[in-house]
């Protein structure tokens, strides 16, 4: 009887299953050093392993999907918090969105300059205000009420990303020599450069079943206009229900939004009854038809994941209930 | 032959029509005199008319859409462009997005303080920058730099809106009296208080089968936080596709962005073939299951149209191809 019960208790608890995504852009072996590739294998060990640890505790998959992006925006190796690019204007303006896939609640925020962790701040626009996305200096009002950690705008300056500034500046003075008298596109735009996005993401799914999502990013470097992309917006760059899958995307913005990527791989699997798999190929198929390009990772509430992408690579791992990581960089 | 030629020709171009809306909410005869009545068929009539002699002339869906709703926005009856509610600053910060079905190109503005027409600059995020969503002083630079029509905020000011906010602040002054110590989440939101959204939209369909959509707001009376709604939100409050529908919506934001409701119609034609009476239905449906309440109008590639809400009343009309207009305001 003892065993019985145990056994009862045990198909009363769904498998659980954590994903993460640290980016997907020109990602080549070639042009990585074995300690960078370690550092990111690292970190996207580590920010499985925080998410782990709440989900084998039997907690929330928005604990856990909040954790594992805390660790990565706390990274300066992505471009998410600590480790954002910086916009034309040298600020570091941050995005980001959270959903529950058991009420569909969610919570975002964009454009901000002062919230340590954004994910954070979008979990706490969805649970503490009646609101889903709040930008600017509003929401950074907000999260100071509601008590999330601020910080000085230079908490977010690293070497790296304003080297990267420079170089995009450069190019697009030279560029507008050469393109003088053209009312170009590239004027109000910022070209997709070095299609290094490094958006972070993660889906979760726990003990009792119930999906989490998130995204956290800094955008694209040189990105002018108070410019958002798809991140903080809910249907693209994140989304989760229960009855089908939680999605977090990662890629050339623009093209995510006008697919409204997330809510697609979605209503694919609700509509067409499509896998995940098949849904997410569909989704993307779309995107580079459109011109654009990215991935995306998804997890169903059976624990079934995938994680494709039409980029050279994408920073990408697994944790599952048996807490085997695997994580990937390149195809 | 000639007669033959000219059904061909006939045949060849498909059936135009142009349908608006005006926003859904607490709208009930009993509130409204004859003249506010008359005003607002009146609005709604020219902004169809507008609409249509572009149609009429072979124009295209998207210059037909962005000229109904600059009739809409320079009205100060409706919430969008002049007329704009207050947030609880005393700003009023605007909010707009456009679709075209042909290409699934899309542009949008969100929290703008001094573009005359937020419809206008949403068409030129799409037709002149690389990005779908500017927002902000970002926005505004852009505007202004390819040659927007802007305005001092002091533009829309207007008695009614003003005193609309009062109102709200009087009444949340008292509610924090009465709630002093509770972590309320009123605090944090603002309660959707009287239920007039006052969003506007349009979608067309052009001589050439080509459909647009477009949605313009002044969001939310005493809103707070840089909250945004669904309206500049691809996928939210406006979607176009030309092989399932354009689609504007219009209520409480929130649980548009939710559900991301405009693209969950499209992709209920897309995936179930149901109809955009059906799909309207199933989103509206899965609003009010979630405790939100609104409206949308939709029109399909073959001149389909629905306009659903389950609000009391929502401003609305459609104009055919023989120049018939039809307008409405209850249920």
């Amino acid at each position: 009887m003892a065993c019985m019960a145990i056994n009862f208790a045990k198909a009363q608890e769904k498998k659980y299953v954590l994903v993460v995504h640290g980016g997907a852009g020109t990602i080549v072996k070639s042009s990585m050093t074995p300690a960078k590739e370690k550092a990111y294998i690292d970190a996207l060990t580590m920010a499985l392993q925080s998410g782990y640890k709440i989900l084998q505790k039997g907690g929330s998959s928005l604990d856990a999907v909040e954790a594992a992006i805390l660790v990565l925006e706390d990274n300066p190796l992505f471009n998410a918090g600590k480790g954002a690019v910086f916009t034309h204007t040298g600020r570091n303006e941050l995005d980001a969105s959270i959903m529950e896939g058991s009420t569909l609640r969610a919570g975002a925020v964009a454009g901000v300059t002062t919230i340590k962790n954004p994910i954070s701040a979008a979990r706490a626009v969805m649970e503490k205000s009646e609101h889903v996305l709040l930008t600017g200096k509003g929401a950074e009002t907000f999260a100071k009420e509601v008590g999330i950690t601020m910080v000085d705008p230079k908490y977010f300056w690293t070497k790296d990303r304003w080297d990267g500034l420079q170089e995009a500046l450069k190019a697009d003075s030279l560029k507008n020599i050469s393109n003088k008298k053209s009312m170009h596109t590239d004027k109000y735009g910022t070209k997709n450069m070095d299609h290094k996005f490094g958006t972070v993401g993660c889906v979760a799914l726990d003990k009792l079943g119930n999906l989490a999502a998130g995204t956290s990013t800094g955008g694209m470097t040189n990105k002018k206009y108070g410019r958002v992309g798809d991140s903080p917006i809910i249907g693209a760059g994140t989304y989760c229900d229960n009855s089908t899958a939680g999605i977090s995307c990662t890629g050339w913005g623009e093209f995510f939004i006008r697919t409204v990527a997330a809510k697609t791989v979605s209503d694919l699997i609700a509509y067409k009854d499509y896998t995940i798999d098949q849904s997410a190929e569909i989704v993307l198929g779309k995107i580079k038809t459109l011109g654009g390009d990215g991935g995306l990772i998804a997890l169903d509430k059976e624990g079934n994941m995938a994680m494709p992408f039409n980029t050279a690579g994408m920073y990408r791992g697994a944790i599952t209930e048996d807490g085997k990581v695997e994580v990937f960089i390149y195809r």
